[in-house]
């Protein structure tokens, strides 16, 4: 046993904004309690920060310099909290060629230099550990790497995204317009200014791209995902979805069949209102794993805020301890080769599956009828079907049809056909419908 | 770093049922992963089984024999399969004592056993790891012995047995009756023939007690706990249930306010149709954390079954294998002293909460008053009440009533004193309703 080696263990923070404060606040809140399960005292000894003058918890040592904390032989963990993706990742490559262990919860910084930074610290033989760079403090990373170790995972659909889980919430529950929503979420400090990231689905696809290079050791990068955001959704969406069942969800997808291609994507998905996942609400996030031995599972909590993703941070920082401790680091597969391997993947418009299309069409005989048509011509059949009169102020009477399974670019063939009718008075909508996996009452 | 030191490690499984056959088969289908990740192969060296005749895997050695197993040096790992515990007591005592890792699915040893067995292996270095014992596939153990290490728990709440769950879900689905659910899951094998150890609470309550044990580091046996089970609900529990907006489930419960006593507890309970743990249905286990930090979280799976239970079993294995290669073990806390300390619980009947009440009164005016008038008399609020005619069959009218949060110790008073009344029928069915924590849209 390698316990009591070692009497403290220094740590270094840099930033020191609300994860920051967080992360301190839970090392100084739970200090005893750590120190009895790990045999050793964890010490915050200095503290990166951009300006040393503001107000600071008593007792945390804070500079403007990072020579002080490298210079330092008594750090031996690094947290880097600053964010961004530039002076970050100097840091972090500084920290990890100095032999110390990184933990990080900045996704923007591993989605754009994850493969550099997991290479040197696996060269190194450091830890680099991220658990509250995704979904906060659900410990899905850690889930993913070792509890499922002994598993084959199929497939992985989160609602990683508190923002705008909060926005379509909100559009959902009180039938308020995107604008409103996301003004709303704005002035409770719940979406940036530039709310871009997270609207765009980006800041989902980057998280989606750890979770899917753990899950299937496949390197994966944004950019090589279909990504669509929530922008364009309207309140008639969110109505239509409750009268038949469903819920709007921005889902971020990966799956794997068994030797076939990785299919990953990110877009606004009609749930079925009995699932899970339509239960997540607000700023929650979750993550249903669909795995060959373990079934379907499902992991739920909080997907951001200072204490949540502080508690992650913090359960990493104890994981690095407890290397430093047994001597042993670099253990975790490191998402870089030769960990991770080119995979084909699924093409846009591979995707089999149901679809919900609203059509804007004038209130005219004969247009429902062309446009069953025009599906039918595509090969896609119709499951349910609902035809509206123009309300007020509407540019033309709605039809809805949820399809039965259909390949993805037979019905965009269907619906650019029909938007090309002059009948058509505006862009047709198209959600995807995402029933599967199911979890289910089968045992 | 210590990977390669060892190219093979040697398993054995005691016990070679549903679960033992479900563990070989995913060790056989990972191998290789298995090995790219560890950087050395597991191997099953043998099997000890009741009846050598019997059919079994190719490749696999087995014996009836312990002594083939103990005598082999090269066994390093045990994974005690066999369940009940006596035989499963004496065999994990022999692995400890000769230094191997314990693995172990076997609940009620731990619940029985528990102290004696994490103290041996304590003393002796090694690991005794057992996420199979609590809801199968769910990486709850791990999750609360190390994500959550930085975080204080305050309550687990949980759906941990799957056959009552089963058996609930049919009550509500189907409003069949509580026999004929049970005669239902045990043609389909999902219920024992005797179903007691089940259907008392007495599983979930052994559950509870390995949970609480981690979650609260306080010395917990079932027998210290308020065990209700499913017997005497009734079809019209249900369909009041679902009126009101409920659903019943059996829930296990563990609450620990800072420097409050323990309350633990195993019952029926109304939950919110809303709430997260309604939508856990037939043979799925979740449990739901409240931590401090984290706030509400929620795991949610199978919690039964020959591949979800050998996948946490397996997940075990990698783990003693990680610490074999790293030459550490015991690191993680063990359920015995000084990691356990003994607690003040919480009396039976301290709980203050609303409960659902249905009384059986003979049809006659004037019976709800009396009854109105007993529970104001003793400090118990109305926050909605319904009184309806006798169906055919039925005893006598119905009187429902449900409580604002009230003393449980004045309803019962109340309701003994109903009971007395001639007018009474039946005794009064008496269920808690549980909605808190919520997991709701704030975030």
């Amino acid at each position: 046993m390698a316990r009591g080696r070692q009497e403290e263990i220094g740590i270094a923070l840099l930033g020191l904004g609300n994860v920051g404060l967080g992360t301190f606040r839970i090392l100084e809140a739970h200090a005893k309690d750590i120190e009895r399960r790990l045999g050793a005292r964890v010490r915050v000894l200095h503290a990166l920060v951009k300006d040393a003058q503001k107000s600071r918890p008593k007792g945390l040592d804070v500079t403007t310099d990072p020579e002080v904390i490298f210079g330092d032989p008594a750090v031996q963990i690094v947290v880097e909290l600053i964010g961004g993706t530039t002076v970050a990742r100097e840091l972090c490559l500084r920290a990890i060629n100095t032999g110390r262990h990184v933990v990080t919860a900045n996704k923007a910084l591993l989605a754009t230099h994850g493969e550099e930074l997991f290479g040197r610290a696996q060269a190194a033989g450091v830890d680099l550990l991220f658990e509250g760079a995704v979904c906060g403090g659900i410990p899905i990373i850690r889930t993913l790497r070792e509890a499922l170790a002994s598993d084959r995972i199929e497939a992985v659909i989160g609602i990683v995204n508190g923002t705008t889980n909060l926005i379509l919430s909100a559009m959902a529950e009180e039938g308020s317009t995107y604008g409103a929503a996301l003004a709303r979420a704005q002035a409770a400090g719940f979406a940036e200014a530039d709310p871009t990231l997270d609207v765009s689905g980006m800041d989902a696809a980057q998280k989606l791209c750890l979770l899917a290079q753990l899950a299937f050791t496949a390197r994966l990068f944004p950019a090589q995902i279909s990504v669509e955001g929530i922008l364009g959704l309207e309140p008639a969406d969110f109505s239509l979805a409750h009268e038949f069942g469903y819920v709007v969800k921005l889902l971020a997808i990966a799956r794997r069949p068994p030797g076939g291609p990785l299919d990953a994507r990110v877009h606004p998905a009609f749930v079925p209102r009995q699932s899970p996942l339509a239960e997540v609400r607000g700023g929650f996030n979750a993550v249903l794993l669909q795995s060959a031995a373990l079934g379907p599972s499902l992991f739920y909590g909080q997907g951001a805020g200072a204490m949540p993703t502080g508690s992650a941070v913090v359960s990493d920082v104890i994981d690095a301890c407890r290397d430093l401790l047994a001597g042993v680091a670099g253990r975790l597969p490191m998402l870089c080769a030769p960990n991770l391997a080119d995979v084909a993947l699924s093409p846009p418009g591979a995707r089999q599956g149901r679809v919900y299309l609203r059509f804007t069409v004038s209130d005219a005989p004969g247009v429902l009828g062309r446009i069953a048509g025009v599906l039918g011509d595509k090969g896609v059949s119709i499951a349910s079907v609902l035809q509206r009169q123009p309300k007020a102020g509407e540019p033309g009477a709605t039809v809805v049809v949820f399809t039965h399974v259909a390949k993805e670019t037979d019905v965009r063939a269907a619906v650019a056909e029909v938007d090309a009718f002059a009948s058509t008075r505006a862009p047709t909508r198209f959600i995807r419908i995402e029933d599967e996996p199911p979890i289910g009452p089968a045992r």
